[in-house]
């Protein structure tokens, strides 16, 4: 058996796509850049004065995917994209709109939801991204379909900010690099949901992405080979996991031993990642000692959905983001489907929760545009 | 640029080379196998009464190479073996000997050690391989050439160790296992080093070594990719490093951040050995903000070396082992020899110490038999 991993040269050329009305992503191996919470160097250094592009498209709409972050021992550095339901954004020049600005015109499957930019998980990477590019004489408009549910763990305000950061870029000719999208999204999700990359990373990039330092912003995409299945079954419970607890849940210090377990399983996992084998890597994903030990509890039948999980043969589970959804490993749909069935039971029996599971595979694309149009 | 993973199944009969009197070794991806302390399951299910293997060849002489573990973030579960100097290990059936047991005829290159069995890393390792394989009717004796320094941070004990069981189960067919080999050599760095197996496992196996765990012992094989170089500068001072102050100055508990930011980087060591990269590989194998800060001040002149190596263009710097050896890493061996100056250089001027610079390569192989006799 040999399998392959594709590496591509650091660069951003390879995201200049000025004549390409539906760019696709490159794939990338690493990526650095400068980066501070409040000004990015990218921010700053694509602002110059020069800058003020024109559209290369009138409209164009985008498609971001589910994520599955704090993979287990890869808590807070290791995210992936899942395929299925995912955030949608229509993103139109548009002359009622002030020049350099950003409006929301509407907003679809989450009423709840602002529609000022700036209180907008879309809103506010869409502006972030029209700064980057320093966008100065064109008002533009946007509509948000949510096709994720707040809350539920599968990187719900990730999927909007990575819609809308392909978006803005993509109707300016797609001269920003992924690491600039990533960066982009992440101003986003400072404000929505703490300063993480692993869900906006893997939401744009696609696949396994692992964020291996902030300052400098550097991220991995880890590509699990073409030629191999895998399967995330993502069981969801009608419950809204307590925040507040789950944060305060993580311990401030960790023994050494622990942390020597956890960091060899983290590292694990990248290997099986990267060779493509979906029982290793759900093993190590199921193998967290440090963080899932302490919310599992916060979770009315978590441990009884992992049992039953294991039992009905997943590779391995753990909870998905910070919950409630959990997510279990598999290489095949059909025994990911009797697995979702056995962890829906679970919930019932054991948690008292009505649960809804889905079968996914691994999105190794990440947002990307799915419409255009130049009328 | 596209790069290749070799990945093979878990199998025992790729290591069955009854026939052949220089076996290689089998490449694998992970191998499993319950072990106890005392009574690894290995040794309880290959002792049984049937066995009492004939040996298939009255000599045989074997090489192991010197490893470096602790790789930086990697601490306890990440080593490598590098070419250059090693120990070898001549091993005969001998008459005189008391069938079932092993004696050590010769020592050379290092005067201290034992020559009794039970008290030297060969003689330890040699008796657990033996157990293994159930030899009761034939006596061997055992000649070590200690090409490796004691105490140096390179993996002296576990090359003593792994040169012998490779020995032990050449002269017998090779019917063993890897992984059998590793946990015959873990019995050894038990006693003398500590129940850690990132030196014996590359040791054996060659390349990279993930140990995963140790109850299941499982540990996983990473392949460099064999169309990249990489260069390890490894610089050893004249200086004892101080054993128990190393222990002592691991820190009982590390504080969250610094747990997933370690965590973070030792899965991108990972990533940047299957990948390739030895940028990334070096940038992470210098990141470890746990150990090395503790144990730096231990090794005189440390902090400057480090400094010398990256202004001489390393890509990353660490102690190796428990020291007092400093490992640089770089993709050419002319550059290495250049870094290499600079960081004796440095051990001279900041630290009073004088040291040796060896420039070496990444050993693909591992422990392997490098002649043998049937006479």
């Amino acid at each position: 058996m040999a399998a392959s991993i594709k590496i591509s040269p650091i660069s951003r050329s390879s995201f200049d796509h000025h004549h390409s009305p539906i760019p696709t992503h490159p794939r990338f191996s690493t990526v650095r850049c400068s980066a501070s919470h409040l000004s990015p160097q990218a921010l700053t250094t694509l602002s110059a004065e020069t800058l003020d592009p024109a559209p290369v498209l009138r409209s164009v709409k985008t498609f971001a995917p589910a994520t599955v972050a704090n993979l287990g021992p890869g808590f807070d550095f290791l995210g992936c994209a899942v395929d299925g339901p995912g955030d949608s954004i229509t993103l139109s020049v548009d002359p009622d709109v002030a020049p350099g600005t950003l409006s929301i015109s509407s907003i679809s499957g989450a009423p709840k939801l602002s529609r000022n930019p700036l209180w907008n998980c879309a809103g506010i990477a869409a502006i972030a991204t029209m700064r980057m590019l320093g966008v100065r004489s064109v008002g533009l408009s946007l509509s948000l379909e949510k096709g994720l549910p707040l809350g539920s763990g599968l990187g719900s305000s990730a999927a909007s900010a990575a819609a809308a950061a392909v978006a803005v870029n993509a109707l300016f000719g797609s001269t920003l690099t992924p690491n600039d999208l990533v960066l982009a999204g992440l101003e986003s999700e400072k404000k929505v949901s703490g300063y993480h990359a692993d869900n906006v990373g893997p939401a744009i990039l696609g696949g396994f992405v692992l964020i291996r330092s902030y300052d400098p912003f550097e991220i991995l995409q880890l590509d699990f080979p073409a030629d191999r299945d895998l399967v995330f079954v993502l069981v969801s419970p009608e419950f809204e996991a307590p925040t507040k607890k789950m944060r305060e849940a993580l311990p401030a210090e960790v023994g050494m031993k622990d942390h020597i377990r956890n960091s060899s399983q983290a590292a694990a996992l990248v290997a099986a990642v990267l060779q493509g084998n979906a029982r290793v890597l759900g093993s190590a994903l199921s193998s967290d000692g440090i963080v899932e030990p302490r919310r599992a509890p916060l979770i009315p039948g978590m441990a009884a959905v992992k049992m039953a999980a294991m039992e009905a043969g997943a590779f391995g589970c753990t909870i998905s983001g910070a919950g409630p959804t959990v997510v279990a490993v598999i290489d095949e749909e059909e025994k990911g489907r009797e697995i979702g069935d056995q962890m829906v039971e679970a919930f019932l029996v054991a948690g008292g929760l009505k649960a809804k599971a889905t079968v996914a595979k691994l999105d190794r694309v990440g947002a990307r545009v799915i419409s255009s149009s130049n009328e």
